[in-house]
């Protein structure tokens, strides 16, 4: 039995949206921020970077989305959510994910966790009113660049359409239209109807 | 035949070292940012980003330190870089790489970087100030809490050391004393001798 600890409307969601894809057998935690459930001596025992997912497993603790993400592919193989069997396809949909981690969802980090890189609130301001240009950069390069469509990697649905869909949830948040971005917001809209995504959403904010 | 483009003292590094690591047969392209060589068309046609690392492969380009990393490791088994038998240890390598991509690296990218995330000269001398810290925290968490030893995941060498002394290369010019940091200070000596890292770096600094 694997336990999954998240907080609604953060990068957790890809994963949750994995283990619904999966059919896993998991208990959901749902913790939140305001009260800094993050930060209590219990989740600090599981978790020591004090974020979430962490995803608790019969052998230990997993973080980390893109490694979470592949981990749950290859448990539930049959859920076919990566090109486990073609290492290049694989590292392309890896390659997708790492961008989003790192780029992306750092981007989107400077609107409400300045304090990571400056102690200085006039800095997090000025990266809060940056966020709709760097957000809306990395979105556009996804839009003009990488979507093959009609999934982000093509053909098939997977990790990195559920990765996708969790970024691009926040991109009104952010001071990006999602109109402006054409082939994610119809990706959004037909990721939004998946059984997957609509149980998982529940769940975070039931 | 594999074409490798980097740009020294970058987290290509780590890639490069795999290469070696692998004995792949590869040709290394060294690009200059001074030059803007990441800018220029050529370049833009391999990776849009205008980021290094890119590894031009017989079926396309891959990108990304993470998802170029397990590549290898999955097309050079015989050089053991990653437990690719086993998906939990996978995941924990995993997520091991994804911090360093997207907490560590991202903070020391604060240091020269500030123009991703805000327009505004003061804010950027602001973040550049707090790289000592937050550069700082991120090993410290390794060192007391993610490093196995003798190496990083335990007791073989891999994809994760690779990377994790590619970033402490970085620590004398964030501000952190790597002597602070004994474990990781140990595990960059033992690094450094390795015929792969000689290489490499021989490779880049040419």
């Amino acid at each position: 039995m694997l336990t999954f600890y998240y907080v609604p409307n953060t990068c957790a969601l890809a994963s949750h949206i994995a283990l619904e894809e999966a059919g896993a057998a998991y208990t959901g935690v749902r913790m939140n921020f305001a009260d800094e459930d993050q930060k209590k001596p219990e989740y600090l025992a599981i978790n020591s970077k004090a974020r979430v997912p962490a995803l608790v497993t019969e052998r230990g603790v997993l973080t980390e989305t893109p490694a979470i993400l592949v981990y749950l592919c290859q448990q539930y193989p049959a859920a076919n959510m990566a090109p486990l069997d073609d290492p290049f396809e694989l590292a392309r949909v890896q390659s997708f994910n790492s961008y989003l981690c790192s780029s992306v969802h750092v981007a989107h980090a400077h609107r409400m966790r300045g304090h990571r890189w400056s102690d200085d609130p006039a800095a997090h301001a000025a990266m809060r009113a940056f966020v709709p240009q760097s957000v809306g950069e990395g979105f556009r390069l996804i839009e003009e660049e990488m979507f093959e469509g009609p999934w982000v990697m093509g053909d098939a649905c997977g990790i990195a359409d559920f990765y996708l869909f969790t970024l691009a949830q926040w991109l009104d948040g952010d001071g990006v239209d999602i109109a402006t971005l054409p082939k994610i917001q119809d990706h959004h809209k037909r990721m939004a109807q998946r059984p997957s995504v609509v149980r998982a959403l529940e769940q975070e904010f039931a």
